[in-house]
């Protein structure tokens, strides 16, 4: 464990991957782990969690210590792959961590593309859970290859809209390296641009209940040394009042048939605020959080999470015993809203589920 | 001090008045006092803050133990009839509290009409401090008489929109009798549909970042047995595009002459929201919140407060250090976005320079 309290300007740091990665696969004598690194302790405490069986991953799953919709998938395929190298019940292991959180499409994808290359191999008599292994770790190399490409077409567009601009960019929830097999989704495109010389300021959504902003994109941002200023969610608004941004820019959790988009709770007011700012509201997400069996926003399921999430911060209650809150994990944008969808296969501006098919096609 | 954990079906308390009033002039022996429910330890205590002279009322005014535009109205009139009564220089200790917040137009009116009275009265060679002391129990008492009014004419409205309806409220911030010479703005709204039997619901943001959704309107709804849903301000717009808010309701600081409304932070995107799914976006107000002084939106200054507020919540650091906040108090809805205003003089819908001129001139 090290102390986060990394200020922008304190030295030594390197910049870049994580001290600890967010996940990472080891084999100690006593047999395979997935080590992740906690996010529920961040930015207080880099702290390392062992899993040794699909089981754990579930948990660690459901309390968030590994989250975002890219980096789910990646534990999923792993996940599958650490069961069948321990020798669980494999297809039990992937219906788990499959229904472990319903939103993220990923995770349903990475764990799919583990279990079926383990059944392949299977039936051809190989290696099951080499293969299962092998696809895991495809999985997250394309995931890296694929946040690299996007953040280069993410800042190609930004550009396009304010050339020569310093960037003001938005940002909800944590898109980073923490939630990728590379630097991420929303923030790879500010993190792009801060490289560049050209993000003027990021602007992080502290994005309650769970605080993703204020734990975790500042601290990705303190430690690559970007301009960046946290807010309350509910301040998005004097921002675009006032003319202080100029692109709105987040992730995905689920985008349907028709382009619709599950993120953050949050996520959906920003977009209404950026439609009435005339301020373009930017999408970038991998394909594999693309799910083409979900036909469009009223079909997605959102999973609702405990009210204590709201009516408790960091073990203190807040508000009066026997509140009862509302906790809504994601929101959906619909896709008329979204200006861009930037994808490793490409961008969509407008979003349309003719776009959406046609990249679906490109495999 | 008495525990509030009050849940709202755990019989055996008051509805109405709070246990401590929010405010209140004391005469003990030892000389006159203002005693003041200290806000900022509710939900968890129901404690006392005694003040002795103005300077200690402009403290508890800058840690919000006091607050609530209409409150502070009030505080600043008891505020100068203290000074006065205690012989200290009236006209610093008018300076100090009309400049201790910014934004609050009722804290320099309810100032300057005592203080107003106090030089009227010395003028006049009468007992000025008396003069004083009757002038602000003159605002207290018309505070709350206005409230009544408000409460009346709001659920008026929505009972027009929505005949024989239950209503779903969602409101902002904290403006009940927490912030009022009676029961409130807003909130007295809701509390009046409550009474009617046509409240079916009240969402309550949670009004990020110092709680007083959470702290203090979830607290005055439990004790009135109120159907109350908390939520994160975030959350908001997942209500909307539900169709499950059939109305915001919502206080204000300071209005201004063209309508322009100043209130908590995350007033204005709620107000884009209601715009953008036809929802009406209703401001009750006592007159006392109207400053004809200050020409528009542009003019009103808007509090900035520290940003330690967002970096930690209840002393625990949630930010990496030296991580920057911006943390504007409020936020200024334009009048156009405004669906009605509710003052004791009337209702305007729409709200317009020319609607505001006609009640202002309506003494």
């Amino acid at each position: 464990m090290a102390d986060h309290g990394a200020r922008p300007d304190d030295g030594g740091r390197t910049d870049g991957i994580p001290m600890i990665p967010a996940l990472r696969w080891d084999e100690p004598p006593e047999g395979p782990v997935l080590v992740l690194l906690d996010q529920t302790r961040l930015p207080a405490e880099e702290s390392e969690l062992v899993c040794t069986d699909a089981s754990a991953l579930v948990a660690a799953i459901r309390s968030l210590a590994v989250r975002g919709a890219p980096l789910l998938g990646i534990a999923g395929a792993y996940g599958v792959a650490l069961a069948a190298a321990r020798g669980f019940d494999v297809e039990q292991a992937a219906a788990a961590l499959a229904g472990a959180r319903p939103t993220a499409a990923n995770l349903e994808t990475g764990v799919r593309r583990a279990k079926d290359a383990y059944d392949a191999a299977l039936a051809a008599g190989g290696d099951a859970a080499a293969a299962a292994l092998r696809a895991a770790r495809a999985l997250h190399r394309e995931d890296a290859e694929a946040s690299a490409v996007m953040a280069e077409r993410g800042l190609a567009l930004l550009d396009e809209w304010r050339p020569g601009g310093g960037h003001r960019i938005l940002t909800h929830c944590n898109t980073g390296e923490l939630v990728s097999g590379g630097e991420g989704t929303a923030f790879a495109v500010a993190l792009a641009a801060h490289r560049a010389g050209r993000l003027r300021r990021l602007w992080v959504d502290e994005t309650r209940p769970l605080l993703q902003g204020a734990r975790l994109t500042a601290w990705e941002a303190a430690r690559q040394r970007m301009a960046y200023t946290l807010l309350a969610d509910d301040a998005a608004g004097s921002l675009f009042a006032a003319g202080e941004v100029d692109a709105v820019v987040v992730g995905a959790d689920r985008i349907a048939a028709d382009g619709s988009v599950a993120n953050k709770v949050g996520t959906y007011p920003l977009a209404v605020l950026a439609r009435y700012h005339h301020v373009p509201f930017v999408v970038v997400a991998p394909w594999t959080t693309v799910d083409v069996g979900t036909p469009d926003g009223a079909s997605i399921e959102v999973e609702q999470r405990a009210g204590r999430e709201v009516t408790e911060i960091g073990g203190a209650v807040v508000a009066p015993l026997g509140t009862q809150a509302y906790n809504p994990a994601f929101d959906v944008t619909p896709p008329e809203l979204v200006t861009a969808l930037v994808t490793e296969r490409g961008v969509l501006s407008p979003v349309t589920a003719e776009g959406v098919a046609t990249l679906e096609g490109r495999a």
